[in-house]
């Protein structure tokens, strides 16, 4: 077969019919109500439960584009916490949708290549990762190895650290260049190197297999990075419970697009849930589960409007 | 009790007792012979094994001070690979040597939180981990709380990528900035003032829970960087099998001293080592780990007639 998708495009299609929303499954054991917990065996599965039965509901609602694990909250309860993300990835790509594994791995030559491996095949094998620039722009190339045409099967795609939601982002990211600049425009340099490159075997394709990170926490940073790196698709987080707002993640909506980030507003939704707060018995894991989804659809339209409102201001 | 240690402080006494060598446990199975690996239930239990005999055989002739663990190559055999990075950190323990968790994880606020206490803590709980710190020195404070006194028991360390030993390290780490120096000095600014910090609370301590990577690839910056951070605890990759030499190690040994790592010098010493290429028999898994002993006690007096030529020099 001459031609062959990536899983960037993939998901930019999978944004288009269902929504930028991105749910964010950030699981800590500590976010569910402890009854709901002490029903299950361990933490971890309850952990498991939760995070199919949210997957299973937004795949059938059409409520997200895809789904963000983040595995440190994984790591975090050792080896059960790890075949959890494991499953947990496994059911994303049961019910079809695609799977982005936040783990800002980085580093170098053949360190790099174990964790391409490692989360690009096997047990912990996702559609998309996130990846940490820090140590130079040849440890990203074991990586995109992994986002070239292949005739065993979708390519992988990536996400690269360019501009994150937490204020500490001065301390490295934003600092001025001597030679112009900031950090992240290095960076951001290095993606528009390899978005052209990307063109080149992806000739049909709309967007590069390698997207950025770019948190939604400023709006004149959102539109000076969004019109910087128009071709880029983003993954934005910072929206929701992080304090971002719908309108900064719509700016980055435009051009490319991208797909928007929430967990623990989505997650946690329960807590603020009209629905939950004035159940008169102790709430269900169903019960969890449905008040995210609410907020989960809730999010896309929000999401949907504040894009619509700024491209019809644009037109 | 008033006093407590920490294990910054406990890796520069075993380095001064046994040398500065670090072994890196970086054990692909690839590694191995194949009909070494053949004789074991499966890869994953050969890189155990192997593990498990050099860091007996170190200990023993206390050819080092410390293992660092490159998570990255269990990690790309799934969760039996993990598994096998558990009982690794567990047999380092048990001979009562330091490890090092070489994860480079950085991530911000309540995902920090969950790394800090992944690699501090339960199933993958080590001495001293490596962190990245790209995303800003927010970033840091979740593992440096794991740093500080502590009645529960021996506080833990952190090694903070400074200057590492790829070519790509000029793409971030080695840009000049705008208001003077390079982005890689802004981190050892922060690592300074939390070397102050800690010297407030652990005053009779010789050294900062915190150190730095500093990677022995050229000497004129070795020489730089030792002298901009006297009082800070180095971890020098890129001896041996990458490429550095012994002299350059040397030079970062000076002041307050660090670790030196060699990996794949080590591990597949048996590929180079007189004794095993003469054999007339297929070569075992104890035949291996011979060669890896002699290959860790040549680098340590390599490094330690380095180090004394230098200070010799410098008198």
């Amino acid at each position: 077969m001459e031609y062959e998708n990536h899983a960037m495009q993939s998901l930019k299609t999978a944004a288009h019919q269902n929504g930028p929303l991105c749910v964010g499954l950030d699981t800590d054991p500590s976010y569910l109500p402890a009854q709901v917990v002490a029903q299950f065996a361990s933490p971890e599965e309850a952990v498991l439960a939760y995070n199919k039965a949210l997957i299973c509901r937004m795949a059938e609602k059409k409520a997200a584009s895809c789904f963000k694990v983040q595995i440190a909250y994984y790591e975090a309860q050792g080896l059960r916490g790890l075949e959890v993300y494991a499953k947990t990835l496994a059911e994303v790509k049961k019910v079809g949708l695609l799977s982005i594994a936040d783990i800002k791995r980085g580093d170098i030559a053949a360190t790099a290549s174990a964790y391409a491996k490692a989360h690009f095949s096997g047990d912990f094998e996702a559609d998309i990762i996130t990846i940490n620039p820090y140590m130079g722009f040849d440890t990203l190339k074991p990586f995109t190895e992994y986002c070239k045409k292949s005739p065993a099967g979708a390519s992988k795609g990536l996400f690269v650290l360019l501009r994150t939601s937490n204020p500490g982002m001065s301390d490295i990211e934003g600092k001025e260049l001597k030679a112009g600049g900031r950090v992240l425009d290095a960076v951001g340099s290095e993606l528009l190197a390899l978005s052209h490159d990307f063109t080149l075997m992806y000739e049909t394709q709309a967007c590069s297999p390698v997207g950025a990170v770019v948190g939604c926490t400023e709006e004149k940073d959102a539109l000076a990075l969004r019109n910087a790196y128009k071709d880029i698709f983003f993954l934005i987080p910072g929206y929701g419970a992080q304090g971002g707002a719908a309108r900064i993640a719509a700016t980055l909506l435009l051009q490319s697009g991208g797909v928007v980030n929430s967990s623990r507003g989505i997650l946690c939704a329960y807590k603020k849930d009209a629905l939950c707060l004035t159940k008169e018995r102790e709430l269900t894991l169903q019960d969890c589960a449905d008040a995210a989804l609410r907020a989960a659809l809730f999010a896309k339209e929000e999401l949907l409007s504040a894009k619509r409102a700024l491209e019809e201001a644009y037109a």
